[in-house]
């Protein structure tokens, strides 16, 4: 019997839970799942009896140690930063990981050491990191063996409310981590266009945007996502003239996104010392300039430029940023006051649904002629347990883990699926759970 | 014959060294000076038969001790990251120390033990910290011997050139660090106004602005610095409704800054990969939207809104930064190439003088009158060398070792100037060297 060990139950893994359950019997597997509470792992397992559940703690040597030993495969699903310690376990004991994240530098210098162990690391093997990889690298890899150059590469992912359930005026509900998205974007965002670096602050960020429309499901919209210069060399795209990576969201969310950006309310690096005694709308007006008579919200459009009986306007209205409620959080951040507001707004409500997509627009030159393939992907939610999220993050990793536990992986070392050794097997097989990609090819005209 | 040691030799040393040098043979003193480059302090020196210089490595623990050891009074005039290691050298060897910065948290956390040893350790001893406040404190205190009660504190000063030799567009040269210059203001800027406290993000720091005029020097323009809630506890004045401390420029100054700001170039965080093989053109190009046709001055004047004959961009074209010349500095932050290109054009010429403001607004409620005092003080710089600086630092720093040496300081543990004890005697002293306050007092009419 092979023995997979899964640290952290958490949103993201109930599909993967189902998968390798779903396959235990063919493949003589068990599945340990380790979380500190352990509760909502149990609950993931149903009774299945090649499953089971333990207490897990990251920070406990001994246990990480022995848990490790016994397996032959360990997936984190831990917060990322966590993956190291769980990587060097794995190192010592030889034995394969699997992890959704993105390589961090501890993981790579491990490169090695894992090779001479014999053993495979794979990672970033979700959506995003993940299946982003591997349609793109599908698609590279193809136009390259027909001899074509790629000259523009702009990949762009969203995690979105699913169309039948978008009922308010941000087009917008939290289905990822709300803290993640109250930060997202600081720092600097970096690309290059027709051969041109471009770097853009985060406050920005929001007001450069590009449009485009998915098959089915409608308009968005893309501001970039922080580092796309260093996905050249993931990608083996050195020297391409142009290249982007960004997020998506419904028309109209980054206006009024921004208006937070540009008053601060976004920020987590300070801690307001009357937060407590605040309400939303005095926490408004601490960013504004003082004011013996004017209200709120005419300082905010004086201040902003925002038209005051605009759609922004309406958003924010409609969000309660304006209400004399108290906050009632003492020593907060801006960030976690806005977070906590925002949680009581775009809470998936009871049989909600959520929807990934995913948009690549490749640009390649063969024989003199221009070409663009556009690929776009859109995955709903099944319910609040199965959300696309869910899907699309722990079903390529339930295939990787397949994959490696029946020999079909040939590889050692720390490993990312841009090989068509990965992607390939990975892709034809998520195509089978409806994750596939719509492909359109035409002319392409320089504008 | 006591023994006066200095750390550190830079450019606001200068009339710190000249007066202790001068008052030498009248209290018997020995001035040995400290740094790693020897030859500027023994220039200051002049061979004076009261003074020495030594080498000097903070990094060289065994040498700090032998230096400290024999000394009456330690001065460190080094960056201020290392003061600790001076105050834990001078801790052990019981000798009092004496800096212009600010009491970091280490030294703070120092204050028993130094009480306990029967020393005193001086801080914020320079113009700001400094003089900002002991003149502040001495109003202060004054107005509440008076029976009079604080209802509003504002305090700003500013570093610039002299009046006359001020003929460039940005009416600005740098009197001080230029990478301090260039990196004012990041992270938020804090105050509170009327009772009610506000936050401004870095981003629009530049565009929340107040005016003044100072007798006989002119208008300044004002933006806030950094957190002035602080200030409060320093300065007893808990419970104030309104505190403000801000940074003095000449008008026009702020608008134009600002749009290196929204840029993003005044960023320090990230290096620019291309950097060598650009030119200050593309380095502006870089930050603004791609265009096949439109120059770069016409994008940054519709991105910005900006007018093109206006003096923002009549400030801007000045400066060179439109110039097809290359920057040839290889992976440098945006800040440091923007430093690089200003260090050129904001450098003082031979013979230039520099100068130092500061303003005081003191409102106060007497008797069921609000009255104002305005406090004002200019000092200009005498030479390259004998700088307002220089002058404005030097002094109060050395008028606090005078009266540590004379034995005028009854004090232990760690202090700053704002307390009657200190700020007497050291202002009653600066006068003679024409750092004075002019102080106009009126009724004043909430607006």
């Amino acid at each position: 019997m092979k023995r997979i060990i899964l640290l952290g139950s958490g949103l993201s893994a109930t599909n993967l839970i189902q998968y390798l359950l779903n396959h235990a019997e063919e493949h003589d597997w068990h599945l340990a799942i380790g979380d500190l509470n352990t509760e909502v792992a149990r609950r993931k397992v149903k009774g299945h009896p090649r499953g089971s559940v333990f207490q897990f703690d990251i920070f406990d040597d001994a246990l990480l140690t022995s848990v490790v030993s016994g397996a032959d495969v360990v997936i984190s699903f831990l917060p990322a930063s966590f993956h190291p310690r769980v990587a060097a376990a794995c190192l010592d004991a030889r034995v394969h990981m699997v992890t959704a994240s993105y390589v961090s530098k501890e993981m790579m210098l491990m490169d090695e050491a894992v090779r001479e162990a014999g053993i495979v690391f794979l990672n970033e093997l979700g959506v995003d990191p993940g299946i982003d990889h591997m349609s793109a690298m599908r698609v590279i890899d193809e136009i390259r063996r027909r001899g074509g150059t790629m000259v523009s590469f702009k990949s762009s992912t969203g995690g979105l409310v699913a169309p039948a359930y978008d009922n308010n005026p941000w087009h917008y509900k939290f289905t990822w981590n709300p803290r993640n998205v109250v930060l997202a974007g600081q720092g600097v965002s970096q690309f290059i266009r027709n051969g041109l670096y471009k770097y853009i602050p985060y406050h920005k960020l929001f007001d450069r945007l590009l449009h485009t429309t998915l098959p089915g499901v409608g308009e968005f919209e893309i501001y970039p996502n922080r580092d796309s210069l260093k996905y050249r060399e993931t990608y083996g795209l050195q020297g391409i003239p142009t290249m982007f990576r960004g997020t998506m969201r419904r028309p109209g969310f980054s206006e009024a996104w921004n208006v937070f950006v540009q008053l601060g309310l976004t920020d987590d690096t300070y801690t307001l010392e009357n937060s407590q005694h605040m309400t939303y709308r005095e926490f408004v007006n601490a960013y504004l300039r003082y004011d013996p008579e004017k209200p709120v919200e005419e300082k905010l459009c004086d201040y902003l430029g925002i038209d005051p009986d605009g759609e922004v306007m309406q958003k924010l209205r409609w969000l309660g940023i304006f209400d004399n409620r108290p906050i009632g959080r003492p020593n907060a951040t801006p960030a976690q006051i806005l977070q906590a507001l925002l949680e009581e707004k775009w809470e998936l409500e009871e049989g909600d649904k959520d929807m990934i997509v995913m948009q690549h627009e490749f640009i390649y030159e063969l024989k003199g002629n221009l070409k663009r393939i556009t690929s776009s992907m859109v995955v709903i939610g099944k319910d609040s347990e199965e959300t696309a999220m869910s899907i699309t993050v722990g079903t390529p990793v339930a295939i990787a883990v397949k994959l490696l536990l029946t020999g079909k992986i040939s590889l050692t070392g720390v490993h990312t699926p841009v090989i068509p050794h990965l992607y390939n097997p990975i892709l034809d097989e998520l195509e089978t759970f409806g994750i596939t990609f719509t492909d359109e090819e035409e002319e392409y005209q320089a504008p």
